[in-house]
């Protein structure tokens, strides 16, 4: 049988060791049947013109050829999840894949904000505020609600726990969910 | 003719005038013979159970709804933009519909996080790098090369102006484009 194509989504791309965490990535995918998909497996040459659109499309086309995601939403560079790795989240969702994500900060949203910048509760409002009175989500979810909603319409809220960056545990439970929920085994 | 309906994402929703914004908003939208589509326009209770997932839910439907979508960009709480609307942008390119976008802080990404945290020029690796030794993209983009090269694949570049947050050029230049692009008007 063919095994399942797992894209294999996050900052981990920008690591200093990348290369050695999407082969690391992709063994675990491999101990759980799948096939590991890492977006720098696309070979495009670092001085080529239009090099960032080659990428681009490389990543849609892997995004594709899926059958499934896993995201590592884990904060970078501020409280909420790498951009890149959000839009092909959505991508994936809107594709109609199932999508699974973990992240290693397990605190919420709300917290994560609160030990950047000072926020405050507006009583008029009655929500919370940062530094420039713009709103902070307050529904104990991980990230921006889009975000936290698309998975748990999915079935597959984000696996959130505390552990270094480079841990992968979170990774290896959305491989056990996705195992359990795609080819119905013991989750 | 019935007019054409178009999105209207950013983290203006989250800004203390959040409803301001979008009454303006949709006034330019008007001008240029569109109707604009806010999300704070879905009316959903704040003290109902799931409010997030109705949210997720009622915007998702409003991205279905419309023909194209204008995507405020301007960095939000970091030097990305804000991950909400990164995951609508990403979900409306997804559907096959126009997206156009602009950002009110011009200077490319790696301009932008250098200004937040040391970042230096690793010869090995011929890239960028970060604090945490992660990659910084140099292609003189606005953010992730994700979002950029989806915006200059459908033809509309990020419209770039270094501007107040609550500025509207970016966003009437967007309208400008739209209308020419989807009506075929003067640009």
């Amino acid at each position: 049988m063919e095994r399942l194509r797992v894209y294999l989504a996050g900052p981990d791309v920008f690591a200093a060791d990348a290369l050695a965490i999407g082969r690391r990535k992709k063994e675990l995918c491999a101990i759980y049947g799948f096939e590991g998909l890492f977006p720098l497996d696309n070979d495009v040459p670092p001085a080529e013109a239009g090099r960032d659109r080659k990428i681009y499309r490389a990543c849609v086309s892997m995004l594709q050829l899926a059958d499934f995601g896993i995201f590592n939403l884990t904060p970078f560079r501020g409280p909420s999840a790498d951009v890149g790795t959000v839009f092909e989240l959505a991508m994936m969702i809107a594709l109609g894949k199932p999508a699974f994500a973990y992240t290693n900060a397990s605190a919420d949203l709300l917290e994560r904000v609160g030990r950047l910048e000072p926020i405050a509760f507006d009583a008029a409002s009655e929500s919370w505020r940062d530094a420039a009175q713009q709103l902070v989500e307050d529904f104990g979810n991980a990230d921006n609600l889009m975000i936290d909603a698309a998975l748990v319409e999915q079935g597959h809220p984000i696996v959130r726990r505390n552990a270094p960056s480079a841990d992968l545990s979170g990774f290896e439970e959305c491989l056990r969910r996705a195992a359990a929920s795609l080819r119905g085994e013991p989750g």
